[in-house]
C-alpha cells in the first residue's frame, strides 16, 4: 500500500519510522504546510507542499493526517476525506459525534473511506472498553493513564508567567490501581485515581512560589489532584525529560455466576516509550484494513469499532487461523 | 435474540447464567443427549432431546455449542451449521484449520453462519495476539496461562492407578512474567514459563510415591514441567478446590524508531474466577454478532478475527462512539 503523511510533527516522524517495519507499506510523500525546503525527512522521504496534495491523489492508497486536534484536524479530515482514504488520530474525546458526522459526509460525497480517532486512547483503550463491556454485560471500568507526558498539561504551564519550559507527568496512584484489580469495584474520585508530577524552568528571576501556587490552583488542569512542582534548569531538563513516554490501563471487572458469586477482572496495559511512535504504528496497522476495505468498495467514514480484526494483519486468514488462533 | 444452549455440562450451565445479564437475549432451552427428564436447570429453562433439536430450526438465532473438544464438537459444529446460526469453543489448536473447512463447508450449503474457536483462549488471547503483532510489527509474543486449574492436566492424573481425585493448577513463574514485561525479549523454555501444582487424592493403600514419579515424569504433561505433587483428603479437595479458577496474559514488546531505540509492551490480562462461566460470557457477546451478520445475509464459518467489534456491543454505533471511544 502506498501511504502519505500530511503533517511532519512527531507523529509524522513516527509514521515515517513505523512504515520502514512493514513491508507491504511504502511512503509516497510528506506533505506540508512549511516550505518544503526547510523540511527534512529523517529517512529521505520527499517533501512536497500541504496546498500540492490534490495532484498525488491517484498515487496515495491512505493519507495518514498527522495534525492537531484542537484546530487541524475539524478542517483537515473532512477537507481531505473528499480526495483520499484517510485516517486520522482526533482524540477531542466529547467532539468526536461531530468530526465523525462532517468526516462521514465528506468521504461518502468523494466515494472514499475514512477513518478517525484511531490511536491508542482514543483506539486500543477504546477496543477494549467495548470488548470488555461487552464480555462482562455487568460490572465497572477503569482507565488509568501513564506514568506518562501529557503535552496538554505542559502547555498549560508553560503560559504561566516565567515560566520558560515545564514537563508535566500524569501518574496512576497504585492504591487504585490495586483495589480496581481486586474487582472491588470501587468508586474513586478524580484526586484517588491519578497523580500530577510538574517539572519547571523558572526564568532566573521569576517567583518559584507563586508559579507553583499558580499550577497547584489551575482548574481543570491541576485543582482536582495532589500535585508536585519541582523546578530543574534547562540543562536537566533536556537530560532527563526530553522523550514522550506514556501508557495506562483500561481495566473492567465484573460478576458472573447464578448469584453473582465470581469476579472476573480484564486488564488492558500499554507501556510505551514514546507515545507519538506507538500511535504511530496503530496508525499504520489501520490503515492497512482501510486500503484493504476501500478496496472492497467501502465508503464513508468509520471507527476502530468497525474494523475486523483480521484486516488489520499482513497475514492471509489461513495464517492468522494456523499460527494466531 | 433467541438462543438455544446445546449440551448442559459446566459450560452450558455458564451460558445460561451470562443469558439472564443480557436483556437482549433469551433461551429458548437446552438440549442434552441425556433424559431430559433427568437434567434440571439452575433457571428453569426447558431441556430437549439433542436428537429433537431440528424441530426448533425456526425458533432459534443461534445455537450454542456446549461439547468437548476432542470428540464432541469436530462431529457436532459441522452437522448443527447445516440448519442453525451456531457458535462453539473449539480449543486444539493444532486441528483448527480443518475444523474450520468441514464446518465452513456445511454452513455455506446450508445457508447459515458458523463462528469456530469462540471463548478466552483460543478466543480474546487470539484476537491480542493479533492486535498486537499487526500494531508492533518487530517484536516478540508471549503467552502466560493461570493461575488456574487445567481440566486436561487433572484427568491425566486421575488416570493414574490409585488415584481417587486430583486438581492441578498452571502457575506463570513470575520471574519469566517480570523479564517478558520488561521488554527485554528473553528466550524462554517451557519450564521457565510455568510450574504444575497438583493436589491428589489418594486410595488409602495406595502407593504414594510411586504416584509422585508417574506424575513429575508424564510426556508432554508434566515431565518438561517443575511440578509438585500435594496429596490431601477428601475432604480438603472438595473444600479447597472445588472452583475453577483460570486466566493468564498474553504480552508483546517491540521496538520503534529510527534506530529501535523505543521499546513498548501491551500487556492483556484475564483474571477469573470461573473459567466456563467466563468463557460463556464471551460466547453470548459473539453469539450477539454472528445473530446481526446472519441478518445482514452472513454465511459460511468465521473465526473471532472476522467480527467486527461494535457488533458484539448492545449499544448502537452512536452510542458507541459517544460513550466508549
Amino acid at each position: 500500500m502506498k501511504l502519505g503523511i500530511y503533517g511532519y510533527g512527531n507523529l509524522g516522524r513516527g509514521v515515517e519510522c513505523a512504515v520502514r517495519q512493514n513491508p507491504d507499506a511504502e511512503l509516497v510523500g510528506v506533505f506540508t504546510r512549511r516550505d518544503p525546503a526547510t523540511v527534512k525527512t529523517l529517512t529521505g522521504v520527499p517533501v512536497y507542499p500541504a496546498a500540492a496534495i490534490a495532484d498525488y491523489k491517484d498515487q496515495i492508497d491512505v493519507l495518514i493526517i498527522c495534525g492537531g486536534s484542537a484546530t487541524d484536524l475539524p478542517k483537515m479530515t473532512p477537507v481531505l476525506a473528499k480526495d483520499f482514504n484517510v485516517i486520522d488520530s482526533f482524540d477531542t474525546h466529547a467532539n468526536i459525534p461531530q468530526h465523525f458526522a462532517a468526516v462521514d459526509a465528506a468521504a461518502a460525497a468523494g466515494g472514499k473511506l475514512a477513518l478517525i480517532s484511531c490511536g491508542w486512547d482514543p483506539g486500543m483503550f477504546s477496543l477494549n472498553r467495548l470488548y470488555a463491556a461487552s464480555i462482562l454485560a455487568q460490572g465497572a471500568d477503569y482507565t488509568f493513564w501513564g506514568r506518562g507526558v501529557s503535552q496538554g498539561h505542559s502547555d498549560a504551564i508553560r503560559r504561566i508567567p516565567g515560566v520558560l519550559d515545564a514537563r508535566q507527568y500524569t501518574v496512576p496512584i497504585e492504591a487504585a490501581v490495586e483495589a480496581v484489580r481486586s474487582g472491588s469495584q470501587p468508586e474513586l474520585t478524580t484526586r484517588e485515581k491519578h497523580l500530577r508530577e510538574c517539572y519547571v524552568v523558572a526564568a532566573p528571576d521569576a517567583d518559584k512560589a507563586a508559579i507553583e501556587t499558580a499550577i497547584k490552583t489551575m482548574p481543570n488542569y491541576f485543582a482536582d489532584y495532589d500535585t508536585t512542582v519541582t523546578f530543574i534548569t534547562a540543562e536537566e531538563m533536556a537530560r532527563d525529560h526530553a522523550e514522550l513516554p506514556h501508557g495506562g490501563m483500561v481495566i473492567r471487572s465484573g460478576k458472573t455466576g447464578l448469584n453473582g458469586q465470581h469476579t472476573h477482572t480484564i486488564e488492558y496495559k500499554l507501556t510505551l516509550d514514546s507515545n507519538p511512535e506507538f500511535t504511530a504504528c496503530v496508525l499504520v496497522a489501520f490503515a492497512r484494513a482501510i486500503n484493504r476495505m476501500a478496496e472492497r468498495g467501502a465508503t464513508g467514514c468509520r471507527t476502530v469499532f468497525d474494523i475486523a480484526p483480521a484486516d488489520l494483519s499482513p497475514l492471509s486468514p489461513e495464517e492468522l487461523r494456523a499460527h494466531m488462533l
